[in-house]
Order: C-alpha cells, then sequence, then structure tokens
C-alpha cells in the first residue's frame, strides 16, 4: 500500500515537495532545500519562524495564536514548527524566516555574521591630472577611492591608462580586501556578484549571491563527473596513481562541471559571467586537493595526510573557472586528509564554535564526518561509514531522487512514500532507515539485525510474515511488491541490505561515541545535535535514533541545518571576517583518527547491534 | 700633441685605464667602475682610503705616513685620496675601501645599511608523517622552518608531495619576506643568489650578488636595444604610439637583453640561472613602464604623469626574466613622470635621504636628475640637458669609449688624452667639458661662448690662434689635427657644439638653481655635491664648475658616487627594509616641474652663460 501523500509548494523558489500526511513543515522545507530558522529549537517558543500560507490554511494552534496577531492569522501567517502537513499546501517563506538569510543578513537583528563582503565597489571621480597636479594615475585614483594603503596588480596597471582616459574620470573602482582588483567605466556598483561552491565527492552545488546586499540569487548541482572514476574518494585517487595525468584529467572535468554550474546560475539570475568577481570553495580534501591541481595521493595511503590545511586564494583564472578574469577564489582551510573544509564550513555556518553550549554536527554523505565542541575546544573524526544512506551497495538502493522511497510507514502492512509522487523504483538512505527501524519496531528484524524467519514468526501480523521471502539465498523484506513498482520487480531490502545499514551506522555512532569521550561528555548531554548533509535533511530524527545511529536524546534537540557545508561557503562570500575564523576552526580542531584509538574497535561493536525499543 | 698618459691597472679585476699625469687615484678608479670610499671628502683625514700598490709604489706622503705604519707603508700601501698618479701602476682594492661593500656589507663596523636580503635559505628537515602525527606536508614543512606564519602559493603546493617524498625528508625552504617561495631536496643553503638592474635610455647594466654574503660577483652590460627605435625616451614613446604592438616589441627586446645579461653574469660566475632567486630594477620611468608592460604614453604629453609610482613586485617568470621560475622581481618606486625608481635610487644609495647635512645629487645621462635635501625634505626636478654629454649632437662627439677623447689640457697649445691610449676617432662628454673649460680660459671662447676670430684675437698664443679654423661656415678649434687623428680628418670643437654644451649645462644648472631655491638653500652652500651616472664619474670637478655646470663651491665636497642607480638597485637585494626608505623617498619627494615655476626661465638664461674666471 501506498500511502497518502501531499504537495507542499514553497514561494518565492516554486519549488514542490511530496512528503506524509503529519509530516513537519520544517521538514519538509528541508527536503525543498529551504531550511527555516528556528530559534526555539522545535519547542515552539519564539515565534520566529512564522511563514505565510498561500493556500488552504490550516487552523491555528494555541501556540500560533500566542505569538501571532488575529490580523496575521487571518492572512494566513503560521508558526512552521508547529504546522504538520495534512493536506497539500502553497507556503511563502519570508527572508526572515531563512536560516542562512537570518544567519548573515541582518546586521543588528541579533545575526550571527555581519554582512561584510571582502568584495565592494566604489563609484568615484578621478581627476583627470593636470601640470599642477602630477600624481601618477594610480596614486590619482586611490586617493579618489580614499585609501593609499591600497594595492594594485600589474593587469590593472597595464589597463589603468585606457580605462581612466577612454572610460573615465567617472570610474566603478572593485575593492578586494587590501587590494584594487580591478577599474570599470561608470558606475557599476548595482552589479557585483560572487559564487559558492560545495564540491563533493557525488554533487557538486553552486550558489549565487549578490554581494551588494548578501542576497542569495540561484543555486544549481551537478553530479560530480569525476564519479565515472570511481564512487569514493580512494577510488578516485587509486585512478589518479594509476593513470598517466590522471590529476589533470580529474581536475579538469571538475573545473568543467563547475563553468556548466556557473552558466546556469547566471542563466538564471541573468546576468554576465564577468560580473562575478569572487568565489569560494570547500569541499572534503581529496575534492579540493584535485580541484587544486595537488596530488592527493598522501591522503589515500598511511599515515592519510593532506598536503595543504590551509586556507588558499588563487587567481579563478588560474584555475580555469569562467568568471571575471581578476577574481579570486578563497578554498577553506582543511581539518586533516579526512576531515576538509566541508565540514570546517558546517561547524562556521552551524555557529557551534562561538557558542558555549556543547554541540554535535554530523555530516553524512560519501563519508561523514562528526564534530563535537563549543567555542573552546572542537574534537572531530572521519567515519568511514561508506556510501550505504546514499542508496550504494543496496540491493534497490538509489539516491534520493523521483522513484525512491523516502519514506516507509509500518503499521499492520508496510506503506511507502515516494519522491515525486509516482510509483517507486527503489529506495533511498532516508527510507531505508524508516524500514529498518519500523521493522525493528514491528519484530521482523531483531536486536541483531536478523531478519526474523516467517515460519517460526508467528506472532508477526499475516501483511509482514508475508512480506518475508528468500531472496537469493536470504531472507528479505518485499517493501514494494512487484505489481506496485515502477519497474514490475518487487523492491526488497535483504539481509544484507540490513547488514550494509548496521556496519554505516556503527562506524557513525562509533565516531560520535569516540570524539565525545575524548572531548569528556555523555553524547546524550550535548545540547544540540546538528544534522547536515543531503542524508541529514531527509531522516526521520526518531528513526535515526531508533536504528542507533544517534544517541537517545529527546528529538526536539536534534536539528536539520540543511547543506551547512554549502551555507559555510556562502557565509565567507557575504562575511570577510569569516575566513578568519574558518581559519581558527581549521586549525584548533583536534583531529581524532579513529583508527589509532583502542576504544574505537569496542564502541564499533557495541554500535553494530540495534539498540532495544525506548 | 697628445699628452703623457699612464696605464693604471685594479685588482682583483683586472681592469685597466689610461689617465693623464697627475689624475688623482680616486678618479681614475672611478673610471674603471671602482667607487672608493672616502669618509674624509678627500681632505686626507680620515685614512680609510688605504689601496695597496703592487708595483711602482710612489713615496709616501707625509699624510700617508700619519695614519699607515712603517710595514704598512713598506708593504705598498697607501691612501687612495692622497695619491696622485705619476707614473704606470698596480693597485689592489680591499673590500673595505670600495664604497659600495663599504655600504652594505660590514653590519656594526658603521656601514649605513645591514645585509639582510628579503630572501634566505633554511636548511631543516621535515619529520614525515606518521599515524600519530598527522599534520599536512605544509603544515610540517612550516613547523621545521619555525614559522607557522608563513605562506605557500599554488605552485609550491603542488611540488611539495613529490619534493618531500621523492628528496626529502632533509631540505632547504627558500624564504622571502613572509612566504616559502620554494623547496629544494638536500642543502643547498650555498647557492643563493640575486641580480639588480639598472635599465638606462642608452645603457642597461646587471649585477649579480650572492646573498649568502651580500658580496658583487659579476657585472655586465648592453647598450638598451630600444636605441634603434629612438635616442631618447619622448621618441620611443612616440614609436609607441604610433606602431600596432608598439609597447610590446620594445618590452620583448628588452627582456630579451636582460636574460642576455643573466646569461653572461651565470658564465662569469659559473652558476645556473635557476640559482638566482630574486631580481631588482630601477630606471627611468619610461623604461620601467615599458619593462612592465605598462603603456608608458602620458608620461610623454602634458602634464607628463606615470602611470605608476610605486614600488612593484611581480613574478619574474611573468616578465619573461629566465632566472628561477619563482623568483621576484621588486622594481623600485618611480618619484614623477621624468624622475624615475634610478633617482630614488640614487638618493637610496647616496644615504642623503638619512643625513642631517644638505646635499645636492646630480645624475647625468640621457636626461639629467637633480635632487636636494636631507633626511628630513627633499626636491627633485628633471632637466631636459639633451644628450650633449653623451657625446650626441656634437660634430665629432662619441660615447666614453675607445679612441674617445676624454681628457683635454691646454696651456700654451691643445693636449689630449685618448682612451685606450691610441688614436683619436672623436670626442666624449668629459673631453668636451675640458675643452670648453680650458679654451675659455685661454681666452679662445667668450663668457657668452664665441669662438675668438683668429684676425683680430692677437693676445692668444700662436699655436691656440692657429687651431681656430672655420668650417662649414662656422668658426671652430682643432682639437686633434688631421695628421695625428686615426680617421684622418682633424677632430673639431665647432661653434655649434659650444652652443650645445651651453643650453646643456644650463638646463642642469637651472634646475640645480630653481630646487636650491624651492628648498630654501643657496646652491654654493649645500655640504656635498654627489655626481653620479657614467658622465658624473668622467668629469673633472673644476672645470663642471668653471664651465658652470655647478655651482662654484670648494672642489672636495664634490664627491663621485659612480652608478649609483645600480648600486640601490643593489642595495634593495641586500637589504629588505631598504624598500620601505626607497617608497619614502619616493612618496616624500617634492617634484617640481620647471616648466610652471615662473624663475626657471630667467635661471636658464643666466646659467647659458660662462662665469668670470675663478
Amino acid at each position: 500500500m501506498t500511502r497518502e501523500t501531499f504537495r507542499v509548494t514553497f514561494q518565492p523558489e516554486g519549488r514542490s515537495v511530496f512528503v506524509l500526511r503529519g509530516t513537519k513543515l520544517v521538514e519538509a522545507a528541508g527536503q525543498a532545500g529551504i531550511i527555516l530558522n528556528q530559534p526555539c529549537g522545535g519547542e515552539g517558543t519564539s515565534g520566529k519562524c512564522r511563514v505565510e500560507v498561500l493556500e488552504s490554511a490550516p487552523a491555528p494552534t494555541p501556540a500560533d495564536s500566542e505569538h501571532l496577531t488575529e490580523g496575521e492569522l487571518s492572512d494566513g501567517w503560521r508558526r512552521a514548527c508547529q504546522l504538520a502537513i495534512e493536506n497539500d499546501l502553497v507556503i511563502s517563506v519570508p527572508q526572515e524566516t531563512r536560516f542562512f538569510e537570518q544567519m548573515i543578513l541582518a546586521e543588528g537583528k541579533g545575526a550571527w555574521y555581519p554582512f561584510q563582503p571582502n568584495l565592494r565597489k566604489r563609484f568615484v571621480s578621478v581627476p583627470e591630472p593636470t601640470i599642477e597636479d602630477q600624481r601618477s594615475d594610480l596614486d590619482r585614483l586611490k586617493a579618489a577611492v580614499g585609501a593609499d594603503e591600497l594595492e594594485a596588480g600589474l593587469p590593472l596597471i597595464r589597463a589603468l591608462p585606457s580605462i581612466l582616459r577612454q572610460e573615465g574620470p567617472q570610474v566603478t573602482a572593485i575593492l578586494e580586501g587590501n587590494e584594487i582588483q580591478w577599474v570599470e567605466g561608470g558606475d557599476t556598483t548595482d552589479r557585483i556578484w560572487g559564487v559558492a561552491f560545495d564540491i563533493g565527492t557525488t554533487s557538486i552545488v553552486g550558489a549565487l549571491m549578490n554581494l551588494t546586499n548578501g542576497q542569495s540569487r540561484a543555486v544549481a548541482s551537478r553530479t560530480n563527473p569525476q564519479v565515472h572514476f570511481g564512487d569514493d574518494v580512494v577510488s578516485r585517487i587509486s585512478y589518479i596513481e594509476k593513470t598517466p595525468d590522471g590529476l589533470d584529467k580529474l581536475r579538469k572535468r571538475l573545473i568543467a562541471c563547475l563553468n556548466e554550474i556557473i552558466g546556469e546560475l547566471c542563466d538564471q539570475a541573468d546576468i554576465e559571467p564577468e560580473s562575478i568577481y569572487e568565489a569560494t570553495a570547500v569541499g572534503n580534501t581529496t575534492m579540493t586537493h584535485i580541484f587544486l591541481g595537488v596530488d592527493p595521493g598522501p591522503i589515500a595511503h598511511a599515515p592519510y595526510v593532506a598536503v595543504v590545511r590551509e586556507s588558499l586564494d588563487v587567481k579563478a583564472r588560474e584555475l580555469g573557472l569562467e568568471i571575471n578574469r581578476n577574481a579570486n577564489l578563497h578554498m577553506l582551510p582543511n581539518i586533516a586528509g579526512f576531515v576538509g573544509s566541508d565540514t570546517v564550513a558546517v561547524v562556521l555556518a552551524s555557529g557551534m564554535a562561538r557558542q558555549e553550549q556543547v554541540q554535535l554536527a554530523i555530516d553524512i554523505g560519501t563519508n561523514g564526518e562528526v564534530v563535537v565542541g563549543n567555542r573552546d575546544r572542537l574534537v572531530a573524526c572521519s567515519c568511514a561509514a561508506g556510501p550505504a544512506f546514499e542508496g550504494a551497495r543496496i540491493r534497490y538502493g538509489m539516491r534520493a531522487t523521483e522513484g525512491a522511497i523516502s519514506k516507509v510507514v509500518i503499521n499492520e502492512a508496510i506503506e511507502v512514500s515516494v519522491i515525486g509522487g509516482g510509483r517507486a523504483t527503489g529506495i533511498c538512505g532516508s527510507g531505508l532507515v524508516d524500514a529498518v527501524a519500523d521493522l525493528l519496531d514491528a519484530g521482523v528484524i531483531d536486536p541483531t539485525g536478523r531478519i526474523a524467519d516467517p515460519e517460526t514468526a508467528r506472532e508477526l501480523p499475516d501483511p509482514l510474515r508475508r512480506a518475508i521471502l528468500s531472496f537469493e539465498d536470504q531472507p528479505s523484506v518485499v517493501l514494494v511488491p512487484a505489481a506496485r513498482s515502477k519497474t514490475g520487480q518487487p523492491i526488497l531490502l535483504t539481509q544484507r541490505d540490513v547488514r550494509e545499514v548496521q556496519l554505516a551506522k556503527a562506524a557513525i555512532r562509533a565516531g560520535i561515541e569516540v570524539i565525545g569521550a575524548e572531548f569528556g561528555i555523555v553524547t546524550e548531554e550535548v545540547s544540540r545535535v546538528l544534522l547536515a548533509g543531503g542524508f541529514g535533511n531527509f531522516i526521520r530524527r526518531s528513526h535515526a535514533k531508533r536504528i542507533g545511529l544517534l544517541p537517545p536524546i529527546p528529538t526536539e534537540r536534534i536539528e536539520f541545518i540543511g547543506n551547512a557545508a554549502a551555507t559555510g561557503a556562502k557565509t565567507v562570500l557575504a562575511c570577510a571576517d569569516c575566513r578568519r575564523e574558518a581559519e581558527r576552526i581549521s586549525r584548533e580542531t583536534e583531529y581524532v583518527e579513529l583508527a589509532t584509538r583502542p576504544d574505537f574497535q569496542t564502541c564499533y561493536m557495541e554500535a553494530m547491534v540495534f539498540p532495544p525499543p525506548s
């Protein structure tokens, strides 16, 4: 049976997602890639998460009435943290309710980071020289900008006499940090854009930001074209080591992909690539090494070190990025060979490095990175979780795209929710966690992970017992029968799939426990768990605890922070000072190599077993 | 008649010059390009100008005996400031008596600038990574060098893993300012070279310096190949403006010439160009603009401004210089469109910007630049002297090379000294000044510059009267008769030549007077006059005063400071802090545009007339 799903559309993006009845609006928004601000941690006490329901608004809850006026309520305003979806909805999300915009935009409104980009434009009039004023072109320009200590590079100096004489005397200076990056004729202060990249092993996301006001303007993503050369970082490195010019090949593919994303972003925003004056990028250590053309070889072999940890600034044109020829690319710093700048970006974007409370951030992508700590101390590790949560190595696994089972609910029978609302072709990570969690609760899977024998498990409800069959000599559970799948084949959860889930979740949980012990905190006592990354934002929090992926902490303390790596990349685009903070996070975060920890194997073995029902 | 000349050979260079009887050794050394230290200003009071006379030492003077022991005197040691040449000599000049070495080398010995190059090498052992020490390659390198705040560029980062693994763990780091410029396998701390260029309109000089100890190792020079495109900067700029790709053409010729010089320097020192890790350069504003590929057009047209005044650092490979691919080129700053970094270098090398006494520096090349001032204030101007002192626009003029009359002495008759000791083919700047000065004293030329009419000038000695003849309808003086010249033609000084000398010397003298007035000092009262540049070092000081090129100040206060522009370029190679001083000189020197000064025309007209005999 396929359970009832509803379409929720978010404006002004016009992005729709399909969710099961009762899903919280905050989670639906997360699925749509829109992370809502929840200062209350989901407890309904702040009233700062308001959204406007444009069609079919549900009746206000008492908590809605407490924080909203009658006029607002009748206009459709509701509090996102209170809203459970019971019908199709169209929602408008204002800027101030958006996590990221809230974070950077509104200086003086309690925002974490001020809008202070590294790049700014200044429209000035450069006086023409006279016999009484024989200052050089550059000296007159600097004086007009009002900053004598600015530097200028040779390319600008070469272009300056003709810019001033043919397009001046009114010009716009583009200032980057301590440098005059370029000068343009006329007033172009309204055109200044930046692009932020999150370079994942599997997916690459680019976001275009208007650097006059810090607003995100467009997002585009692509599958990393390097996946043809290996699913994970180790197989990519192995390809590089075996192939002449392998590094250059992978690098060029990546650059071509980034340029495609740039093209799409410019199309979406109707701007020219020349108007993009700065880029920032994050990624895991291997991806950033390849991007920069630095041999990632040492990362793959003991003792697994990076070549470079620090942040780097490189002229974008030297890397081949097709944006303004003078644009700078700022690459955020890494932490270790397997904890990259994407993790630094997560820590930065979450604000955890500034708070007194101890928080736990988990970014599950092709690998899992975990960080615990506060403003005084941060400890991180990398968990070899494998790609099970991305659907790989699962018999009917797939990524979270159209046709994937993204939710599974088991009461008497098995009900699934399919991305896009059509028939299922496979199952993605969040569906997998749902299935395992509910099958555990139903007794179909026992705490050691074994699928019950239908002959002996007489206590199971009939529909569940009938769903168990033997497939390729292993017990399996039919999630969608052949008659209702898109492929005409049944979609199964096999015994081996359950083992893969156990290995993956045990790796992450053991990492959590080891760094918790290293930090000196009982993991249940962290003030917040922050779930980042594609998988993190689709998972059901109670189920992540049910299978033991997360420690048993109250669900309301578990928060989705979206693609926080990309948010971090945007943060340093909008806030130059945050680069120093990122550098501090990179330098001061203690990296724990799990392989060297005597307690890791014990934690890992213990985490393999599923916890008892709560 | 050709007067008696002697050969003086300087060791360890092995360089010889030919000089007239009675010439001071200091002047002979200057002709050989060796500038002696004269802390006493030639007054014989310091004893720090000692040299060793290897053959035919003259009898010691009382001043020699005062400062040297009997043993030293019998070994041939003499004081250079006291020694007048009366026979052929072979002289050994120790390091401490050399002006430049004295200036930079001997920290703690009263030197002006410490030896503190921007570039240094550090031999270190970079520990291999272990599972307990997973710091990145770059972090381990930085820790080994002992400076965590150092920066590294992408090219080094790309090369680092293979350098450390294939050539490490013992490596040599090349540190440049705040950056790790490169890393080499093994211990290469004994190989670190720098090159300093003085890019003149007519001549280019390169000097190779051992940056482990600051010693100059080789010097090479070439005629600027741009002379084919015009003699002076204005004609070069005009060529650039009229020719497609003209700037690039001139730039490439120049770079090719610099690379030839680099090749010759490396041959002389028997080193590889890759061992040269830094370059510095000075030149007039037009030459430095062309060198950098910056359009010098604005310099040639009112209001005559430079595009860039500041110093610049550019990767040498970006400019096409064939030295180490990571080497930096430091271009010293300019002052104005017609007062370039060569003048900044002269001021820097002379030390005048650090002293309380007011000094006057004059650098006569194709143009003449004049600076007056002290540590509190500096005033500069550019004098359109024209190239007369380089032998151009003079009927039998030539540059100071073999065959040129470099000295003229007139008593009853005219006696000349020829460079190389053979027959004369023409006359160079210093000979020209000698000729005019002595002809003035003899009454052959009157104070207005007119050559006497032999018919009426009965008071002249017969040989002189017979030397005056009419050539191309103008009165002329035969300096060397046809029978004794190399060409078989007489070598003449024509009336028009005298007018050229008047114009040239008046331009410089008027510049001196105008900036003296601007500074507020009577020019006769400056504490020292410093003569720089090729011409400055060959001129006879008393004759420069006789023709009115210099104000009437005591001859002992007039000093030769050699090719001080090149010395300045070497200074900033040896002393990184001096770059800041150069920047200060560039920024604070007040440039006086003579064309705008109402007093200039008056000074110029007055300076045209020759002064009365003293």
